[in-house]
C-alpha cells in the first residue's frame, strides 16, 4: 500500500460543506433574482487573462497580490482579482456585439494573495452589478435601489448605506486652491472613521502645505453631516461653490427618486466616504451592517457592499468612451457579518422526502415511488442499503428532511405507504401514494 | 493618452455575451433542479490545490495539461482539472462531518490546457454528481436515471445512453486466462468505434500474446450486442461463468429498476464500454446525442455525459474504505451538440417590461412604476436616456423585450399610462399600472 497523501488545502481557501454551500446558493439565488428584476443582464469572463490585461492599471498592492504564473505556451497570465477589471476588457473586445446602455451582472469567484484573517479569504466570491453607456442619475439610483434591495431580500434589514459624490468633493478643494493635494486629502479623510479625531486633524493637517493650513476647519465642516440627506447637502454645496452645481443637482435628482421609491431612510449623505484611491469619478457609496434597528451599533466587518460612478470605465483599451456606475456586495464578507448577526440559516439539504429502505427487496417500489413524487416536483432521495432504522432516521435528520414515507411488504402489495411528518412524528398509514402527494402539497407548497 | 492595450483573451478561453450566459445559465439551474430532486446537495471545493493532492494519481497525459505553478507563498499548486480528484480529497478531510451515504452534486470550471478544438476549451464546466458510501444497485441506478433526467429536462431526447460492467468482463477475460492482459485489451475495446473492423481485430490480435491468439472469436462474441438489454446480459453472464455471478445479477437488478421507471428504452448494455484507463471498477456508462428519434444518426461530439462504479474514491487520502458511484455532464460539449441540433433557445435578457424614456422629467414617475411591478415580481428594465424612441425600441428588442411602458406628462397627471406588447403591437392605452399589472399576469405568468 502506498503512503497516504495528508488531504488538506492551502491557506485562505476554503471548502463549503452541504449547510455552507446551500446558505451561499441561497443567497446568490436572492440576489440573482433582483439583479435580474432591475433588467440587468449576465455575462462570464475567464478566470485566467493575460496578466499584462489585468495589471495594467492597478497599484503596487494589488500587483503583489495577485496570483501570475508563466503557462505552458510561455504566457504571463494572472487570475482575476476582480470582476471590473475583465469587464472593462469585456466591453472594448465586444463593444460591436453590445448594446448601450450595457447592463450586466456577474457573480464569481475572484482571487488574492491576501494576508488571511477573520472574513478575508484569498478566494471569495463578489455580486457585481454595472450600468456602463449612460451618464444619468437614473442608473445612479438604480445601482443604490438594487443594491438595497438584494440585501433587504437576503434577510438583510439593519442597513445604512452612506452615499457622497466624489466632483463635489474636488470642486470644494479647487475652489480652496487644494486641488493639488486632493489625492493626499481624499486618502486621509477615507481614513477617518479608523482612527481618533486628533490623529485625523493631524495627518490632515500634514496633508496640506503651510500656505493652507488654515483650509482646516473649512475641510472639517465639509466633511460633517449637518443632519438631513438635503441639509448635508445645501452645506455641500454652499462651501462647493458653483462650480459643483451640475454634482449637486445630479446628487438631488438621485435623492428625489429614493424619495419616490420610498427608500430614503436606508440612505445617509456623509461626505466622509470618498473611496480613497479608487478610479470613481461621481457617486460613491459604501453600506455597513448594525445590529439594531434604529443603526446605532455598527457590525465589525467592514463595508458589505460599495461602488460608485466612473468617467470612463475601458479607457486602457480603446478610444471610445464609456462611462458608467457599478456597486458589489463581497458575498464572503456579508456571510461573515450574517454569522455575528447570528441570521445565518442553514438547512442540510433540499430533500423534501426521504424514502427509507425498511425492505431491500422492495428497492423497485420505493424507486417508483420516488419517480412519482419527483414528477409532483418533490425533492426526494431513496435510501439506498437497508441499514438499521435509526441509522436511516439519524441520516435524514442531519439532512434536516421534513418528511419521510415507509413500505413494507404488506403495505408494497396493497399499494400503500406511511408517510411521515418528520417533526411532528404525525403518521399517515396506509395511504395512496396520491394521497400522500395530496398531504405533501398542502404542507410543503 | 497612454497607449492603448490590446483588449483579448487567452486561447481555448472564453467569454459569454447575454445571449450565451443566459443560455448557460439556464441549462445549468435545469440540471441543479434535477439533481437537487434526486436528493444531491451541493459543495464547493477551491479553484487551486496543492499539486501533489491534484496529481498523485494522474497519467502523464493530465500532468501536461494542468495549470501548474509556484505561488507567491512558494507552494507548489495548480489549478483543478475535474471535479473528482478534489472531492475525493474532500471526503477524506471531512470524513467525520460528513454522513454516509453522501451524495452530492458539484457544477462549477475546471481547466485543462487542451490543443483548442470544436468543442474543446480549455476552460470548461462540469456538472457532477456522486454518490459514496453505498456499494447498492439503486445507486447505480439513481446516477444513471439522474443523468437522463437531467438531459431530459433540459430538452434533449434523442439519447442513448450504453451501460456496461466492467467487472464482468474481467471475470470473462479471467476465464480465458487473459487477466494479465486485461488493461490492454480493454483499452483496445474502448477504441472499437472510432475504427474499423479490421483495424480492431488486429489491434486486439496484436494485445494477445501467441498462446491466446484463438481467444479472438470469443471476445469479439464477449463484446457483440446480442439485441435486447437481457439477452445481451445472457450472453455476457454464459461467457463469463460463475464468477460473474453477482455483477451479472447487479446489472440485472439496475435493469429492473430502469424498467419500473419506464424508462429502460433508453438504455443500451454495451459491451464496448469501458472507460479505458479510468479508475472504474463497475458500472460504467457513456452518452451519445443522435439527430432522429430512432436514434439512428448520432451526432459527432462524442459521450456527453459519462461515469461510473469505483470501489474506493479516497484511497489516496484515508485507511477508510469509500466506494461510490458518479456520473458528469460536460456543459460545454452538450451545447456544442445542442447547437449542431439546432436546439440552443437564446434570450437577449431577462426583462418583461422595458419602461421607455419618453420625458426625461418624468424619471421619479417611470422608477415608481417600476418598483410597483417589481413588488408584483416582474423584472423591469427603466431606460435612462431620453434617447429617440427607434433606439430605445431597438434596445428593447436586441433583448427580446415582450412589454413595453410608456408614459407622457399628461397620462402622469392622470396617473395612467400606456401598455404595448412589443411582439403584436397591441396597446392598452390610459390604463392604471394596477390594470397593465393585472395584463401582464394574465399574458406572462
Amino acid at each position: 500500500m502506498q503512503n497516504l497523501i495528508q488531504p488538506k488545502i492551502l491557506k485562505g481557501f476554503r471548502d463549503f460543506l452541504p449547510r455552507q454551500e446551500i446558505q451561499r446558493n441561497t443567497l446568490i439565488e436572492k440576489i440573482t433574482q433582483v439583479y435580474r428584476s432591475f433588467g440587468f443582464v449576465p455575462i462570464d469572463t475567464p478566470v485566467l487573462e493575460y496578466t499584462d490585461i489585468l495589471l495594467r492599471k492597478s497599484n503596487g498592492e494589488t500587483e503583489k497580490q495577485v496570483f501570475r504564473f508563466t503557462d505552458n505556451g510561455g504566457r504571463d497570465v494572472a487570475m482575476r482579482f476582480d470582476l471590473t477589471v475583465p469587464f472593462a476588457r469585456f466591453t472594448a473586445e465586444h463593444f460591436s456585439e453590445i448594446y448601450m446602455p450595457f447592463k450586466r451582472y456577474h457573480i464569481a469567484k475572484v482571487w488574492r494573495g491576501e494576508k488571511p484573517q477573520a472574513g478575508r479569504y484569498r478566494e471569495f466570491i463578489q455580486c457585481d452589478v454595472d450600468t456602463v453607456g449612460s451618464d444619468s442619475s437614473t442608473s445612479d439610483f438604480e445601482i443604490l435601489h438594487s443594491m438595497k434591495t438584494a440585501l433587504n431580500a437576503i434577510g438583510v434589514k439593519n442597513i445604512r448605506i452612506l452615499v457622497n459624490h466624489r466632483a463635489i468633493f474636488n470642486c470644494f478643494l479647487e475652489k480652496m486652491q487644494l486641488k493639488d493635494k486632493s489625492d493626499d486629502i481624499m486618502r486621509v479623510v477615507d481614513k477617518k472613521e479608523k482612527i481618533s479625531n486628533e490623529e485625523f486633524e493631524q495627518e490632515l493637517l500634514s496633508a496640506l502645505t503651510d500656505a493652507h493650513k488654515d483650509a482646516l476647519p473649512s475641510i472639517i465642516n465639509f466633511i460633517s453631516k449637518k443632519g438631513s440627506f438635503e441639509e448635508t447637502l445645501f452645506n455641500m454645496a454652499n462651501l462647493a461653490g458653483d462650480g459643483a452645481k451640475e454634482h449637486v443637482a445630479r446628487l438631488n435628482d438621485v435623492y428625489q427618486m429614493m424619495c419616490a421609491a420610498g427608500i430614503e431612510k436606508t440612505f445617509e449623505l456623509d461626505p466622509v466616504i470618498t473611496r480613497g484611491l479608487d478610479y470613481y469619478t461621481g457617486i460613491v457609496f459604501e453600506t455597513f451592517l448594525f445590529k439594531d434597528e434604529n443603526c446605532t451599533e455598527k457590525v465589525p466587518i467592514g463595508s458589505i457592499c460599495s461602488g460608485g460612478r466612473y468617467d470612463n470605465l475601458a479607457g486602457l483599451y480603446m478610444k471610445e468612451r464609456v462611462p458608467g456606475v457599478g456597486g458589489s456586495i463581497g458575498l464572503d464578507r456579508l456571510i461573515a457579518g450574517l454569522e455575528l448577526l447570528g441570521l445565518t440559516e442553514q438547512k442540510g439539504s433540499y430533500i423534501d422526502v426521504e424514502i427509507f429502505c425498511s425492505d431491500a427487496s422492495l428497492a423497485v417500489e420505493y424507486q417508483k415511488i420516488a419517480s412519482k413524487l419527483r414528477d409532483a416536483n418533490f425533492n426526494v432521495e431513496v435510501f439506498p442499503d437497508a441499514k438499521k432504522m435509526n441509522q436511516q432516521y439519524a441520516v435524514a435528520e442531519a439532512k434536516n428532511v421534513p418528511f419521510g414515507i415507509l413500505m413494507n411488504k404488506e403495505q408494497a402489495q396493497k399499494d400503500c405507504l406511511t408517510l411521515k411528518n418528520l417533526l411532528t412524528r404525525e403518521q399517515f398509514v396506509d395511504i395512496s401514494v396520491d394521497d400522500a402527494i395530496k398531504i405533501l402539497q398542502n404542507v410543503l407548497c
